[in-house]
């Protein structure tokens, strides 16, 4: 074996104690909210079939798709494998589109939303619905890593399949607001809009453009501002007057309820249609106000973090009803968690009529949010509550059956492996973060007493093995 | 995008809630035991670079790596990425082992240990040693699938690197036994033995033969049997009188302490020489004596859970001091756990001389002995506690509260979405594992009174509020 300078690849990391405690602390918040909520954990394969992950995240999603060399004799057909043909020199020179089919049929999780269609359609006959499910796993995509994106992250996903029932949007708002009250994160606030509102919109512009062109040049509000929106929807053919009106229905001002008012003389006036599929903005207000009465029935009392935000429109994803999104207000990043409802998820696994409703959460920006907010509980670790510090060879053996109470109460304790040099012990400790050590010299062992040293303060006690366990456990 | 039959790679599972809850039930106590013991949590990527990865294994690994094809054009030259030249028609006609390094940088973690391994060496810095870390996750390996082996599955290390203590061997007998004895796993065999006492009954057969021949050979005990394994040591050209030597040594029977009492005189007798580098069967036992005055000083009373096996040589793996191994004697199966001290873990990266000692628990195998002996408890589910009926609108709104009261609890509790159809309802609860249903129709709610079925029952109380918590709590 050669010698080597190791590294990782680019945009992965190596997640060292501390931070793995810190990480364990979210994902168990969040575990426990969902499953106070009735929702159940499923966990999905990495690798997952090719076949099943193309085509689902549109033309660059599958180019950022990590793919998987068959194993063995990737080039040449091989029995047990479902290679059909070999590569040959031509496919060389075709490219990767004609070289890939036949050197890869797998590929890593892109997202937890396909590998859960693909589970609820392949267990349909056994599933109870509604279906529903969490989902906490790492996901990769083959972008270009930047500060904060990474190819390896986590998603925390939940969501209900099988009912359209209104219930669980409400009881979306209650997780999210639950998740973020208990990471200590108050200052946030959650916002709610609804697909068909913004298709009444559409229809009450007049039919000018697209519908598509609209959505985008909306979703774009936040990077390039109204001037830069107005311009681009001009740009896209929309009229002067359109453009007015579209922002007169974007400024609509005043509470939850006074803006689903507001929208619904608005949507008289410009003449929106009821009953158009997928676009009946008056179903959308009417959805909403059912999420409102929910919340209410449930005694949520978080009004001020609630924001009916009719811009919200979440890019050009799949969604048919509801959409969320979280930004944390007094820290300058994205969005930490998003969803909305959704029609036709397994439809392209032969399951159609599928309705849904979902949420995920960004462990990465909920992290960097409660590291910068400084609300990482400080009991949020894995190190040991104690060190026993190992005096000398017969010290060593004395206070086995120490280190073993401490462990039998629960304590997670350890005795340094080496006896001598406490200089080096009090550092290991110091370095590990460990907030206590136990020291026991021949003098403290004559009397039946313990030194115990407070690494935070550097006091030192002298005390019996319970006082020490009295201080040790608070 | 066209209807397709969904499915999964060969060798990969889907873990449904009620597995997950049971997978999580045994990560729980391997963590709890392991932090107890101060051990750390380390995550590291699933992405490795290949250079890290190859030559790591042996040639059958480097063969069961999974690799990853380059993103974007793996095929060409370009801008960012390290591929160093074009794949060309001639090196598809040399093969995969021409193609491969241009096409592929990174793998699939194939084990802990070796991402460990750089970890620390990556870190040595900033790491304080000796550095105890556990790790709980995922690894990847293109084997053949069958019965119980999977191309991924899920390991759970702990190791300890910067101390030569034997203090470590005993604490791994110590966290062994306790991991198993929380799992209810009583009737298991924690066998324990050392290469040097191996490498010692080489010496004493008088140095015919290979040492690797010998250990290889003595692997196979358990599958071939004894009159097996003297066939393969005769044609391997060991002498007929140099087995009987090795069998007498291989039958040293008695208690942990009579055997290397045995082991000693056997050796003085056989002219086994001290001092001898990784072969000096003195020191071999003299380090079992060691582990086993460590275990005394800590209390352990397990002794008859706890073999000296002679014949335990762990393959041909990088072990050099104290070897173990776990048995569960009432299940058919291979072991569930095994480890070793090794000298030179991160001597490929460049850090010789690190001594370390680890060990692994098998989750895959556990969960199966711990089904096979029914030993998961009950309350080991992630189902809610309590289902609300949804009897109609109006009940639907009048429960809300009692819904939000019950997770203000803490209690895992859900609302059927929909109204009406209380069979379905029922049904639901009892295909989830859900406890208790709580309904509530006109006339409970006139009387402010709930009636709770006992789904593993079927009775039906009539209750107040206060009531009902008392029994879904308990």
């Amino acid at each position: 074996m050669s010698v080597q300078k190791p590294s990782i690849p680019q945009g992965t990391r190596d997640f060292g104690p501390a931070v793995v405690a810190r990480r364990n602390y979210i994902f168990g918040v969040i575990r426990r909210v969902f499953e106070k909520f009735g929702y159940a954990p499923l966990e999905t394969p990495t690798l997952e079939n090719l076949s099943v992950l193309t085509g689902k995240y549109g033309d660059e999603g599958d180019q950022l798709l990590f793919k998987v060399l068959n194993s063995g004799n990737f080039l040449k057909k091989q029995k047990g494998e479902v290679i059909k043909e070999e590569v040959t020199p031509a496919d060389l020179l075709a490219g990767p589109r004609a070289v890939l089919p036949k050197v890869a049929e797998k590929g890593l999780r892109y997202d937890l939303t396909v590998p859960f269609a693909r589970y609820v359609v392949m267990n349909r006959g056994t599933l109870v619905f509604p279906f529903k499910r969490y989902q906490i796993q790492p996901v990769w995509r083959a972008d270009r890593p930047q500060r904060g994106r990474y190819r390896e992250f986590y998603q925390c996903d939940a969501d209900v399949v099988g009912t359209a029932s209104l219930l669980c949007e409400a009881e979306i708002v209650l997780m999210m607001s639950e998740v973020l009250t208990k990471l200590g994160l108050t200052e946030h606030t959650i916002k709610i809009n609804h697909r068909r509102v913004l298709g009444a919109f559409y229809q009450a512009l007049g039919g000018e453009g697209t519908e598509v062109d609209l959505f985008t040049a909306i979703d774009k509000l936040d990077k390039i501002g109204r001037e830069g929106v107005k311009k681009e929807l001009a740009e896209r053919g929309f009229s002067a007057e359109a453009i007015d009106k579209l922002f007169d229905l974007l400024n609509v001002a005043g509470s939850f309820e006074e803006k689903l008012e507001r929208l619904l003389a608005a949507f008289v006036t410009a003449g929106v249609e009821p009953d158009t599929a997928g676009a009946d903005g008056y179903k959308g207000l009417q959805d909403l106000q059912q999420v409102l009465s929910y919340l209410r029935g449930f005694g949520f009392e978080q009004w001020a973090n609630l924001e009916f935000d009719v811009t919200l429109a979440r890019g050009l994803s799949y969604y048919t009803g509801c959409i969320f999104e979280i930004k944390i207000n007094n820290v300058n990043m994205g969005s930490v968690s998003g969803g909305g409802r959704y029609d036709n998820l397994t439809g392209a696994f032969g399951l159609p009529g599928v309705s849904g409703v979902g949420f995920s959460f960004g462990v990465d920006r909920l992290y960097d949010c409660l590291e910068e907010l400084n609300l990482f509980p400080e009991a949020v670790n894995s190190t040991s509550r104690c060190l026993l510090a190992n005096f000398d060879a017969e010290s060593e053996v004395a206070v086995l059956p120490v280190l073993a109470r401490l462990r039998a109460e629960g304590l997670a304790a350890e005795l340094y492996p080496e006896s001598g040099k406490l200089g080096r012990q009090f550092k290991y400790a110091d370095g590990k973060g460990i907030p206590y050590v136990l020291l026991q010299g021949p003098e403290e062992r004559a009397a039946g007493r313990f030194k115990l040293k407070t690494m935070a303060t550097g006091q030192e006690q002298t005390l019996t093995l319970e006082e020490v366990l009295a201080v040790i456990r608070a």
